[in-house]
Parts: C-alpha cells; structure tokens; sequence
C-alpha cells in the first residue's frame, strides 16, 4: 500500500470528547471516526487490525472444534421472552417493529436463535457434543456510551456456543474454551488476566472473565497476592471473619438518637466504631420485603443480592416503600421484624455481638441486639463487597484490586436456556433432556482498544505485529531525489514479495518529520528510513516501534534486516 | 472435516413453502436456515460458500485498487433526510428509535454514511480518486419476503463507493469496477448478462445490471438477438416507428360508446385495431395533473415515467382523482385538456394519425384525432413497455425477453448524494466542488443463491468448485471393515495434506446410499469412494459431480487422479 492512496488522514488532536488514550489515539492514527454516540465506522487501518484479530480467533476456534455459521442480527421477540431476556434486557436491547407490526430486536447475544437451531438438528446424545460460533455485529443501547469502543453500541463479537449431554461433558467443552481463549490472548499479545466474573443478564453458574489490566477499565477485580485467587469485583468473595467466641452478652438497650439515622452519626454519638454496628437495608423482591444485615463498617454488593434472590427482581427500598410497610427509615433493626420478612445476613455478622442497630421507631437505636436471643437470620450468605486488604477465600492472602476491561466472557449456562426454550435431545436411555450448554464472547472491537490502551506512548500507538495493520512502513525522506525514491520502491516491492504487509511512505508533499510522526502514531512495528546521506553512504536505518531500537545497515542486507527487526518485535 | 461432527442434517423434503429450487436445495443440503421471513441463518455448509465468495470480491476489489472500510449497519436518520431517501424508501427501510428516542434506520445502502466519511478526510483534488468498500448485511423491509435468499430482508451485499474529481475520471472508476465485476462473476463460475439498468431508489444515471439467467428470476430483461444491447425491463427502449407520413386526415367526429371504456371494447365496437386507438393515462405528480399518450396496443412503463417526472413522487390516479379533476374514468382524451395538464407522448404516437380515443364525457369517444390539430403534446419521451420482438433501439435486430436475478449493479451517480450532503473537495482553481462519484453492490448471498439455482439437478446441488463448501469428499462405503476404514483415512489424510478442502464421511450408522445420497444433495465437486470390492481389487472409484464423469484409478494414484479430477471440474 502507498502511503498516497491510503484512505486515513491523520490528526494531530483529538477530539475533545475522547476521553481515555486508546480512544485519543484511535481517531487520531485514523484507525476509527465516529458516527454517532457509541458508533463508529473503521477505516482501513483499523479495519485491517480487526480482521488480524478476527484471523486470529478463527485459528483458534477452528483448532478446538469450533464450526463458525452466521446468525442474523435482526431477531424476533417471541424467544427473548420465553427467556425473559426481553424484560431483563429492557431498554438495553434495540428493539424495533417490521412493517407488518411484529417486533424484533437486535441481537445483543444470540442464546435465543442458537438454542432451538440446536434442538432442530442434533437430537440425539450422538450427535453431541457440539460447538458452534460465529463473528458478528452485536447492539446494546448504552443509555451512556463513552471511553470510544469500550462501551460502544455496535460491537463485534464472537460468540461460541456449546451443547452438550451432561454437566461433566460441559466441563469439558467449558475447559477447552477457557484454554482456546487464553491462545487468543496469547497471540494478540496483550496483558490480561482470567478471573470469576458475575453472570450479569447471561445468567449461569460458573463464568470467567478475561480482562485487559487496563488503568481506565471500567471493570474492577480483585486478585490475591498469592496468585490463587481473582474475580470481577461483583462477584469477589472474601474469607468471612471467624464467628464470635459464646460468651456474655449485655442486655438489649433503647436509646434516644434524635436525628441520627446515619451509622456515621451513630458511631461518633456512642463513640463505638461502625464495625459494632448492623446495618439492616431493605429491599423488595418481587413484591416481598428482603432485610440484609451487615456490619456497619461494610457495605452491601447488590448484585449478589439480586443473585440471593433470583430470578425475583430486586431493588432498594424506596421512600414509599417504608411508609407503605410501617418502617422507619435510617432506624430499621432486625429484631421484631414480622415473619413475612425474610432475613439475610452476611457471614461477616456471625464474628459481632452487643450489635447497636435501629429500634424501628423514629430517632431511636438499641444496644446489645444479639443474634437469636434478640433477631433471627433467616438465611446467611455472602453478599458484601469485597475491599482492598481483605483475606483471600482461598489462601486467606492479602486481596488487592485493579481496574481492566473484560475482553472475553465465558460461561457454564447449564439449562438456563435449554429449559425454558424446550430444547432437548433424546439420551441414551430414550429420555427427553435439555442441553447443557456454555456460552463464550470475546469483544473483537476491544481487543483493539484494549491494545491500544496497553501499547501507547506520547509518539502514538505500538500495536503488537500481530494486530499492527501493516508491519513495515518504508520510508523515503527526500522525494526529490532520484536514489532515494528509487532505493524506497526496490525496498518497499523487496519487502511485499516476502510476503509482508509494507507500507511505502511515498508522499511527495510530506515532510521527513511529518512522515516520522505519521510513522509512530499509526505504529508500524518497524521503520525502514533512506535518505539522502544514508544513499551516500550505502545505509538504511531501521527502527522498532515498540522497544525504541535503531539499527543503521547496509543497504545490501536492509530486506533481511527488517525481517529479523519484526521477528524479535513484540 | 468428519461428517459425523459436521452441523449439517440433510433434508429429504424442503419445507412446503420453499418455492424455488436453489431455496429448496439450500435448505435440503443444510446450508440455511430460515429463522422468520427473510431471514436466515447460515450453517457452516453454507457459510463456507460465502467466505469462498467473499474472499474472490476481497481478491478482485483490492487488485481494481479499493480499499476495505466497515460503515456501522444502525445510522442516523438526519442524513437520510437530507438525501430525500428517509421518505423514499420509506417502509421498505427498517426504522427506530433509541432509548434517547433518536431516530435510526438499518442500512439498505450507505451512500449517507460514505459520502460525508470522504468529506471529512479527502479534502484535496490532490486526495482523488479513492475508492472504499466493504462486505456488511445491509437491510430492506420487503413486504412479501420470498424466493428464499433472492428476496431476503437481511442479506449481505458487498458494496463499493468510487469518489472522483470530473465527470471523466468517475467514468474511468466506473469501468475498472464494472471490469472488476465481470471478474467477480467469472470467478463465480456463474451465467450473467451486463444489462443497462433502472437507477430504482438509488438515483444517477447510466448504471448497469450484473443479472444471473435464472427462469425464477424476480427480474426481465431484453436482449438484442444480434447482441448488441441488453437491458432490464424496467429501462428497455426499443427503436420507436417512423412517424406517419403528412396526408389528408379525417375530421375528428364524436361517437356514442355507452359502457364501453376499455381500449378492447371500443376496438370490437368499431372494428378497428387496438393500436389505432389512443390510450391517455393520467398520474398524479407532485399534485400536478399528467396525462400519459401510447397507442391502445402498448403498456405504459410506470418507471420510466416515474424517472421523466423525478423527483416528484408520482402515482396512477384513483377514482377521487378523476372526479375531483373533472375527468371521467375510460372516457378520457388528449384533445381540449386544460394547460395546468402536463401532456407527455411515447415515441411511438408520432406513427398514428386519426386516432380513436375517449371524448372527456361518459360513454363517448371521438375518432380522427390528430397531433396538433386536435391535441398538444408538451413532451415526447420514451415511456413504453418493450415487448419481446420489438426492434432494438441500437441495430433494428429482434428483441428477446428473459429472466434473472440480479448479482450486481454499478451506478454513476454523478453528484446526486455530494450535492444534498454537501460533500465537496478543494479543486486545483480553489473552489469547492461536489465529489463525482459511483456506487457498486454486490449480493453475495444471492451469489450463492444464483449458483444453486443455476447449478443443480434431481440429486441435489452442483456448484462451481470455487464456491462449493468442500471440494472432495471421500466416502468409506463399509464402515465394518478395517482396511476400507484405514484407506479412506489415509486418502483424508493426504488430501488435506495438498491443502485440498476435503471432508471424510466416517458416520458408522449411515449406509453406502445415504453417503452417496448426501453427497450428491450437497454437491462435493470429487467424491472418492472406497469400498470392499476397490480393496480387494486396489482400486478408488471416483466421481465428478458436475458432469457425472466417473473414474475408477488404482489406489496408489487415488490422490493425484482425484486432484486431476477436481482441476478440470467446472
């Protein structure tokens, strides 16, 4: 490709809502442009690190048993509501109604089309299993899209989908993926980690994310310092304080709080640190009123909530709430709740004792509330959030936490789908039996941006070679001297015939800076310069990208050094 | 590939709606399935097509010098608006609304997105010319979707956008993409015409019609016998008659014709030929009144008419039309229309004199109407339905009338998109010049479908090798026996070795018909068969699909006879 015809311009600013480097650089390189919000179209050179991308993950899902089909992007409802999914996903899904007044979606993953094409085709336990994946649009309507391609609206992804005959067999299908998707992060050379995520809208039990440790992420995690132990920050576990000892326990006591709803206030009134008080928050599931304990120095992960109580839709309490069902707001305790409330509590109450707690009236707490004595828990769970310094669950290590972006998502899904869409095949023992099933995406798009992210410097981008859109950029800095542009187009048609991706920098009315520049910001792996001194004496200089390396060679030996150059770039 | 992992079911029975062969086939050979009326979802037989044919557009798009881009497939309504096309493609356009109720559609084309991309960028005569592609589903709402793929609502379309300085240049992309095109196709393997085109909702001018000859086809088109001049019907012209010699003319005499308001039933009446009557139609344009003149043997083309009138949106009058106007419905004549009435003749009309035609009251006509005499005409245009046998407009020869589907179709758009987009470049004199520029779609899923529909018989498809899924299959006929089982590994094995897409049919439950059955209804260019009686006798039976051509070879050269095989195979 010369560098004159390429379809990119481009820019030495950015535009003022690129708010994180990959983003910045991605329109500056001219690698993206935006259409509108949480929109883009690629360009060329964007384009072609997508389709290196895409190369890669065919290659890698074709070698663990992968057939890639295509599914539509344009779905009908009727599905996503035997799922629920229509509901859940609510104003996330693009939704829209045909002329003949019938309604469909865009897909935002594709549980709903795959399931019963399953069931149509292989259904006996013969046939399976079976893996099938594609690589296409997906939609999601952001209500914020923002940081560039990180929360876009129109998405790429790939998306896999196993079936299989028993739990043990998913497993199996479920490892295999997992060990695909670590290859394909291996080879796009990005920094990442793999950890036990939330199921979010998917749904499940067991799932992993595989996240770009990445400072502006919008995905917290937690790992261990011992390396045993990481997981998306909504689903992070860690080890509950041991209960405490039996022993005496102080009477339950009324107190006058005027105006002290807040655990903060409590605690400076009493001078007893938060730790020693309960909170209790309230919610609604489904219409019934759910009370989750906690200490006071804690707080609640509501997505673990909502998982407690699934498939019951769960929300805080709101002001209406609490009149409507006689509750004091910022004065609620556990004890003398009415038995249609159930009771939860995290395992971290078991280690408290002589807890200061709301007295359900107005501007009154109560000291020394005992477990069982004075309020019952009805079911004990792991609902709080986890912080920085808590103890593994595993090792009971020092847990840290980081920022990333998920750049692949897999899942063990079990009947979650199978059940309700009526998918079965017929076992071996002539019974009817859902699939048991995993699902598996990896974000096409943010691979590049989560490598845009990883690889930057102040000059520009430093993509690895293998998601760079070209390899070598040749580079002529006096175009108005014959050797020089003849040397550059021997090199550049030298280069090509190798079978490299080569762009030649033969742009008449570019500056020798301005084609350096251009060279650092698009991020060629490697730089083949010749100018006019480097003519005269019989040199080329090379230079790496990513590490900085200048090399000066002879022009004789240039192809064969450019080629070693690449090989021992990142 | 093993056949017994494969995700492909065959059918013996297409499902009842399926109307034509190549959506029977499809269907039967498990390369789609249909998800909801126009839409399908490919299996990995069928998607293998696709990437084949994908990657000859791929191949011959970047030789002509375009460059791959991707366009989002949800847009903005605004420049759709500004293009008028929001309105014109009105229902046909897929549309909604996001959750910040914006107004979106799914992209038939992307001329909205493209045009206003290159503005951006390629601001300098210096820039031109360029040429940007991409291979994206693109959407269209058909109200009776059918025909399996070939009236789809989602389908993949490679499209293609040429930007050029002058009129000149634009013509010169336009050739090497047309030149690209035929390559496309030949590389296809499939039987096409180039036909001059009807520009339909895209607007231009000179635009040409890639048409697969398919006796299903949606489309007509007329060829010169003496192949000269080929055209869809919808923009056929014929060689209009020499105009009527001067000579006396008879008086124009009104005449009673109660009831009779057909050109038929006057013609009985009075003994004379349709073709002496004078048909006067009458449309609404844009509110304004037209009235339409073609001798009573001839059918006016409603498109042609819709293009001479553009861009007012025009209509057939209804019955409130006549009455409100004035008119009487069959009884209406050219001679004393008002001169608010735009009065357009067909060529032909000049060959006619002394008409018969109806006396603007009911149940009466008049005859020995005559041009100028009696009645104006403003306009003189080509507004004729062509016939099979009319004479052709270039040499005189024999008309002929066929069927098709349309592949592809390239459009000199001229500034019909830069000019409302207000898409324009700097030019060498410093003004500012919309960009010329031509369009070119491509159906890649109708590539396939014209491929089954053209390629195929009583067993099944037979489709060129270079879109056939697989190009060999080699097929154990007894599974019980160890030495027919281990050959047919081996050959498997070597074939895939040559880099050959070869596919093994190892299922242990399927007899030697079903394999054969199979293997025709899906169409492997080469089947190899090894059997007991090849074993004993060290021979591999092989068999061309296409032509039916078999071969029996000896074992020992089974692979490179069968790549012999598979070189001549069409």
């Amino acid at each position: 490709m010369r560098m004159s015809k390429l379809f990119a311009r481009t820019l030495r600013e950015a535009p003022a809502e690129a708010d994180v480097a990959s983003h910045k650089l991605l329109i500056r390189a001219a690698y993206i442009r935006k259409l509108m919000a949480g929109v883009y179209t690629w360009l060329p050179l964007g384009w072609r690190t997508i389709r290196k991308a895409e190369r890669i993950i065919r290659e890698e899902m074709d070698a663990a048993g992968g057939q890639e089909i295509r599914m539509p992007i344009v779905l009908p409802a009727e599905p996503w509501k035997a799922t629920g999914r229509w509901q859940t996903y609510g104003e996330l899904m693009f939704k829209l109604r045909d002329r003949h007044d019938r309604e469909l979606g865009l897909g935002p993953t594709q549980e709903e089309v795959v399931t019963p094409l399953v069931a149509a085709e292989f259904t006996s336990y013969r046939d399976l299993p079976v893996n099938l994946y594609q690589i296409e649009w997906k939609y999601r309507d952001e209500f914020r899209p923002r940081f560039g391609l990180l929360r876009a609206r129109e998405f790429l992804m790939k998306d896999v989908y196993s079936f299989d005959r028993d739990d043990r067999s998913m497993g199996a299908s479920y490892e295999a993926m997992v060990d695909a998707y670590r290859k394909v992060f291996d080879r796009c050379g990005l920094d990442y980690r793999v950890v036990e995520g939330d199921p979010g809208e998917i749904g499940g039990d067991v799932n992993h994310e595989f996240i770009a440790v990445v400072s502006v992420g919008e995905d917290e995690f937690v790992y261990c310092e011992n390396g045993d132990y990481a997981a998306d920050l909504e689903a992070a576990m860690a080890r509950p304080p041991a209960p405490a000892p039996p022993g005496d326990r102080g009477p339950m006591t009324p107190l006058d709080t005027p105006g002290r709803s807040s655990i903060q206030s409590v605690s400076e009134l009493l001078g007893r640190p938060p730790a020693e008080m309960l909170k209790c928050i309230l919610y609604d599931a489904g219409g019934r009123t759910v009370a989750v304990l906690i200490p006071g120095d804690r707080e609640v992960n509501d997505d673990k909530v909502a998982r407690v109580m699934w498939p019951a839709p769960v929300r805080l309490f709101e002001e209406d709430d609490f009149k409507a069902r006689g509750l004091v707001k910022g004065f609620v305790g556990p004890q003398g709740l009415s038995d249609d409330v159930t009771i939860i509590a995290d395992r971290s109450v078991r280690a408290g004792h002589d807890w200061v707690t709301g007295a359900n009236a107005a501007d009154r707490h109560v000291t020394g509330a005992n477990l069982d004595r004075d309020f019952r828990v009805d079911r004990w769970e792991d609902v709080a959030q986890v912080r920085e310094g808590d103890p593994c669950p595993r090792c009971g290590g020092t847990l840290g936490l980081a920022r990333g972006m998920v750049l692949g998502h897999t899942y063990q899904l079990g009947t979650r789908y199978s059940k309700p869409l009526k998918a079965t095949f017929v076992d071996e023992d002539g019974t009817e039996q859902p699939y048991e099933m995993g699902c598996y995406g990896i974000g096409v798009t943010r691979i590049v941006a989560a490598a845009a992210e990883q690889f930057n410097d102040d000059g520009g981008l430093k993509l690895p070679k293998a998601l760079a859109p070209y390899e070598v950029v040749v580079i002529p800095t006096n175009m108005d001297l014959p050797a020089v542009v003849e040397t550059a187009e021997r090199l550049y048609a030298e280069l090509a015939v190798l079978g490299l991706d080569v762009v030649l920098d033969d742009r008449a009315d570019a500056t020798a800076g301005v084609k350096f520049a251009d060279a650092d910001l698009i991020g060629f792996p490697i730089q083949v310069v010749i100018g006019k001194r480097g003519i005269e004496s019989g040199k080329v200089d090379l230079k790496a990208r990513a590490t900085g390396e200048r090399r000066q060679v002879p022009l004789e030996g240039a192809v064969q050094a450019a080629q070693d150059l690449l090989a021992g770039a990142p």
